[in-house]
């Protein structure tokens, strides 16, 4: 058996498409607008604001970047959320993390009003996505797995997701928007992690895996129910063997032996990667709705 | 193999005995306080107040009614709440539910001040849950299951434990709770609920089976690994066989049968039950500390 690729690049289009016509007809001249805030300059971060302004350039969101050095201060930054807060014409604010030293990453995060924090990272939106209420936002990477398993596999209700992973970025999120008890979720969730002794004991009952643990190669072949639905979110740059001298992208998930036994799989890159950004524009979209009152 | 019973009432008391002390030995006069809002003229509900008002007394904790008809208005709730917020003597502040029709809880439940939320039912407290950040109030009844597992089982490191059931009072808050990297946590964490083809299938699996579904008899022996660990948070009440016309509280576990494969099993009632007033009790003192910079 030979899986299903699920290419996240095409369905990331096929959302970005519709967005960008929903964008164009709002009426008046009013556009969604994102405020995107970058302070020092980690070269990975810089890529990931340059992709973010482009991907809102292209379906007609307003990006308004934000760049300060490392010196910048708490305080400043503080201050600078605070007019974001008040300013009519954002309707997200996005703080590109990690932040330098000497930054309180829960202090400026939770600073943020909730209803602009389009990467639903604070405490409220996160609060609320745990009690099933939806006027709240998702953050956008396991947004993007959830619509990725909800177009693949249809009907959630009774499957079994397990989630490697336990992060506040994507593993404990996603648990908990899968268990709710609605058409995109209804699933039942199991959660493990580095504590499990065997990890295969849970990933084998998986009728849809999750891998998001951030160790490449970690899920293998025999660790997959054949016909499983796999997920691979896992993102970290290792040396090249191909290339000697430079990087590539590695995935959790052994793609040659898993693909054999899944019934579906999504590459890395080229399968979550592209529906993160996605989901942050639709969430820029879903917020200025909510501001202008438009259903 | 005969289970040893959970004495929930006896584990309540110690921890209650401790924060006497601690109340006890406060410096000045001031003393923990706790708001307790009432309104309408629910049986069950009164009972609950009055019981929360008692262990109240018993410990130290100054408590504070406010009693008020179904005709009180949402927006007189909302501005005694406000106050509330503002008052120095009140450290914690509890609206009992279920509120009678006309109000809206998730309006009132987001009125009350995060740090004053010692239900921790306000989306931020949820949220911090699920973060990991311990500068939160978990809720009463699950926060009592976790203290009860933690002082059966030990080390709950790579524990599988099963939730059966995913209400926003225990299931689910439960789940993020156990699933953190802690000391009290660190646990493979399955939810489970009625959208199960099987429940047993996860079940049989549970190192640590927490039955909290409200589905009187749901768990039988069948469906418990040997030696596992039971924690039964279903309280229903219904009819009872031996005193036709009078009523008696069940939980979701067969207690018989089950008790003859867990290692251990908490009672309904003395299981749980005494546990949740304790937590709330033990979150009161704990509001007071933070009010008042006591580490």
């Amino acid at each position: 058996m030979s899986a299903e690729i699920i290419d996240g690049k095409k369905i990331a289009e096929d959302i970005r498409s519709v967005l960008a016509k929903e964008i164009n007809s709002l009426d008046g001249d009013g556009r969604p607008g994102l405020a995107v805030v970058l302070i020092g300059s980690d070269p990975a971060s810089e890529v990931y604001v340059r992709m973010k302004k482009k991907a809102c350039a292209d379906i007609g969101v307003e990006s308004y970047e934000y760049s300060y050095g490392a010196d910048y201060g708490e305080d400043a930054l503080l201050d600078l959320i605070s007019d974001l807060n008040e300013d009519p014409k954002v309707n997200g604010i996005l703080v590109q993390l990690p932040l330098p030293a000497g930054y309180d990453e829960k202090k400026v995060i939770e600073a943020i009003a909730p209803e602009k924090d389009v990467d639903g990272f604070h405490p409220q939106n996160v609060g609320r996505i745990v009690i099933g209420d939806t006027d709240c936002f998702l953050p956008c990477t396991p947004y993007g797995c959830q619509i990725l398993i909800k177009r693949v596999v249809g009907d959630l209700k009774g499957k079994h997701v397990v989630i490697v992973g336990r992060s506040n970025l994507v593993g404990k999120p996603l648990a908990n928007m899968l268990i709710q008890k609605s058409d995109m979720a209804n699933c039942i969730v199991t959660v493990c992690h580095s504590a499990a002794a065997d990890i295969g004991l849970y990933t084998r009952q998986a009728d849809i895996l999750v891998a998001a643990a951030g160790s490449p190669g970690l899920i293998t072949a025999d660790m997959v129910k054949p016909g499983a639905v796999v997920i691979d979110v896992g993102t970290t740059r290792i040396e090249n063997p191909d290339k000697p001298g430079t990087k590539r992208l590695a995935g959790d998930v052994d793609f040659e032996s898993v693909s054999q036994v899944a019934s579906a799989i999504t590459p890395v890159p080229g399968g979550v990667g592209p529906m993160t950004i996605t989901m942050l524009l639709s969430n820029t979209v879903k917020a200025y709705k909510m501001h202008n009152g438009i259903a």
